[in-house]
């Protein structure tokens, strides 16, 4: 990821830079990419009836990741409020698709990885929320 | 939008649709489509200069709107606190995009759809929101 | 959908009108919707086991739907080329759910009328792409 | 990015690793972020009425590549002919987009590190466009 040389060339922040929000606009998009990933191997597992839940927290933690680590990246056209907003449905977010892909950590390496993705992405988004508040 | 037909075949949800949701991912899918029409007819006004924060309002509410519909519609995955979460900062999006293109609305008839598309979907999570309240 | 109200304010486009655009608009936003829903009820099937590569086509065409509905309403930004590339990668997504549905069509209405969805936009996509040929 | 760890760990994929599809992954997904990064910066320039047609490759690149990263992510599920015309698509998107940017590199440090991140996205689609032809 180059996340943080870009943004250390916006006109609006240069000299600026925060770094948990650096931190967590690249861990929202891992963590979109291992979820997807997740999904999908879950799809192939032969008893995919046991892991409909964590593939359905899978499609929805990559999605909120990646709008995520969208508007952080546009955080200067937002008002502080609605990334605040964002920043606390993904941590709600990551931390469900976490806990239920430990249940499956211990049969699934695919569940392991996952269940660490989703837990650095949501401690980077409760960081960014705590570098925001006043 | 068929929305209302596909969950209405939902096994889990046969008989038991709730009207609040289905408005809002109509409202949400309807919302980012518009807000994407908006920002890109900004950009070419010769004045683009003075709709700036306006451009970066609708790619922010485009984006959200885009992943509420997609997280209302499997909303039986999710936990209600994620979905919750995610109207919250839904309704959020849709009310600064709306009052940063009300202040447009008599000079562009874009940004006077776009703010009437905004509210709408504003109260349609607001009202879903609700709805999901115990 | 407000995709001709809005489009037909767009200071580049004003009284220049596509109509197989906007119904390509049209159709991919709601195939994409159609598709993450039947994605979601697919899932809540008891025999998923059975529906996983339909699951896997649900979530590619709701994806390519979706990026096709935004790259066509900004076609004026994007040379033709892009939008011709992307309507013939969109034609086959709907085209291969579409077939991939038809299969349970028979026992699943949520796959009767997302094939039906994706018939509708794969048409729609194929138009505009017609459309647009020199 | 964990891209490579997730898909070793597929069920349909151990031991069969193509490296190409993995680096088209990762390419892919930085290639979004930046674009979107370069968008809210051309947003930011005083000069941003003369950036106008590059923030919509930017919007245009960072769609494209955000949902090749998913569908190559998924590609088990995909038949071939999607994926490539997918990456076919998005080594267009991307070309434009770094054309238009290489055009700014000398004014905006953020065009020049958005058209290298374009050039090896482009790169990498193309080269696992060649690395699925039979």
């Amino acid at each position: 990821m180059r996340a943080q040389d870009m943004i250390s060339t916006h006109p609006h922040v240069r000299g600026n830079l925060n770094d948990s929000l650096i931190r967590c606009i690249e861990e929202c998009y891992t963590c979109a990419q291992v979820c997807t990933s997740c999904a999908d191997a879950c799809l192939a597992e032969p008893m995919v009836q046991q892991l409909t839940q964590c593939i359905r927290l899978n499609l929805d933690c990559a999605d909120v990741c990646n709008v995520t680590g969208r508007l952080v990246t546009r955080r200067t056209g937002s008002d502080e409020e609605l990334i605040r907003r964002m920043l606390h449905a993904c941590a709600a977010a990551c931390r469900m698709c976490m806990e239920e892909c430990e249940r499956h950590a211990g049969q699934h390496e695919h569940c392991r990885i996952c269940a660490a993705a989703c837990r650095d992405s949501m401690e980077a988004c409760e960081a960014a929320g705590r570098s925001m508040a006043h």
